[in-house]
């Protein structure tokens, strides 16, 4: 299958006329509509196989993921997701292939509002770039940089499930457990409307993309400032403390691949979090607090917590 | 070296504020600042080592060329280009490749002020994928639809150099002629002001990256008209018609990566053409007329001319 014949099939869907989408997928850029009074947001991730996820995985699962980072990154700025461009690398033109990864990567999309509006396909290792763009007002944008001393930290859903998932996608445990703990990794629900909830709320937000102690690090060190954490209250799940009991703490702190966020919260403004997150589907908790200095001093049960590095790097 | 290291050494510059930037590299995703009033566009290509460039050029051909492919796109619409992001996929992280990189795409980056704005690196056979944003008076874009019986069908520069520099990279050949076809090759030169200048202006726009003949195919097609052509005007480079004579013809129709723009224009617009492109620094040549129906006809010396299928297919 050629590459226009694959891009006609798969990619080029004549539901995906919007008015913000003066032209869409077919020439040689695409042309839109940005809403008068925005920012434009930009945020732009690579997920390759063996690095990102590992061999073998449901095509669905791969499409799924590559917009799913992104719009994790666009919900971190409290924006509106709108539009994305796919530059997807294939080792061949498996037509089987390419739909799951098709279907799973609208069926994200389509629940976002989110179009694709162009791209490129090259043959190579599997992997996928994804660009999305949305929109925010420029005020209320939420950096990394805001953080003060005597805020909250807080963290949506129930980080280090990914972790544990992706470990069991090698075992033969067929339980409700591991199987509710897979499809976290698989299938990472970014925190859009979370994330667009605390504009204006928040005063620093990242996604958790590397792991929660590694994130968090870099959310305090751009705005020049420390946190103390209990590690007994972080938020996890049912299924993380029956299936790693004893790397449950380990998992949530350094996992990885949990796409939730990390937003920390002027004390005054807890009862504004408390209303606009009385409807989320997922819980939100508070971890820690922001103190003057730099770092990240995580205890459990009142002992200190050494948290090993667990920067992802690539090279 | 780490990917924080690696893009704060070579790829976050303090020069790169501007007041269309309200923030760049560095957070979960960029803040663009559009203009009222504009479409706002967007190209994304990627290049791939052993497929859209050989292994072994200079890092610094392959910085320039991730980012002229998509300038290229841009130009095609007859927009200007404003940002970009920049997913860089690296077999490992030697730092004297990645500055030779960074030079290759900065050099080109800044002469067209456009500026990068965020982006990724993975780990992976060599290759980027570059996303350009852009803008444009919305009724100024030039599409590939827009061509008509009786327009002119105009190419700009050279087609065929960047081929036949391709085919000499493997070559001893020593030569000013032969350096020079190298040099298309290596380095295009996306034909960012002459695409602008013929915004209002062309009927029909496309880049030329697959081969002329392929590529006017394809504009031929979005617009439901066919043509005549006669390869014997076409504008072939003194160093292409030396070097490659017996098959100067065949690298200019079917050559591929050329960046060169091909386009439509309305009989009452030569005049208009005459002026925009008096002070350009590379020649604009009609090369045909477009007629109805459908297909390229081409002749040589008045015979019919067969144009092997050169489409450019990654499966």
């Amino acid at each position: 299958m050629d590459e226009r014949t694959l891009i006609t099939t798969f990619f080029a869907r004549p539901q995906d006329r919007r008015a913000d989408i003066i032209l869409g997928i077919g020439d040689d850029a695409a042309l839109l509509r940005p809403e008068p009074g925005f920012a434009l947001v930009v945020a732009t991730d690579s997920i390759a196989e063996g690095t990102h996820f590992p061999a073998g995985i449901p095509a669905a699962a791969v499409g799924h993921r590559s917009l799913a980072v992104n719009l994790s990154d666009v919900a971190a700025m409290s924006a509106e997701p709108r539009w994305f461009s796919l530059a997807l690398s294939l080792p061949g033109a498996d037509p089987a292939w390419v739909g799951g990864f098709a279907t799973g990567l609208f069926s994200l999309a389509d629940r976002h509002g989110v179009v694709l509006i162009g791209g490129d396909t090259v043959r190579g290792p599997l992997g996928a770039t994804v660009t999305v763009l949305g929109q925010v007002k420029p005020d209320r944008a939420v950096r990394r940089t805001g953080a003060r001393p005597g805020d909250g930290i807080w963290v949506t859903g129930n980080p280090g499930d990914a972790v544990a998932g992706r470990l069991l996608l090698a075992e033969a445990n067929e339980g409700p457990d591991a199987a509710a703990l897979r499809q976290r990794f698989l299938y990472p629900e970014p925190r859009v409307q979370e994330g667009r909830a605390l504009a204006g709320i928040a005063s620093a937000m990242l996604d958790v993309s590397d792991g929660l102690a590694d994130d968090l690090g870099k959310l305090l060190a751009a705005s020049g400032v420390g946190a103390e954490l209990d590690a007994e209250v972080l938020p996890l799940s049912a299924e993380l403390q029956r299936l790693q009991t004893a790397r449950a703490v380990a998992c949530a702190l350094t996992g990885g691949d949990d796409y939730e966020l990390c937003f920390t919260l002027r004390p005054a403004d807890a009862g504004r979090l408390r209303e606009v997150s009385a409807h989320w589907s997922v819980p939100v908790t508070r971890i820690g607090t922001v103190v003057p200095g730099s770092g990240a001093r995580w205890r459990l049960h009142g002992q200190p917590l050494a948290v090993s590095d667990s920067t992802y790097r690539h090279f």
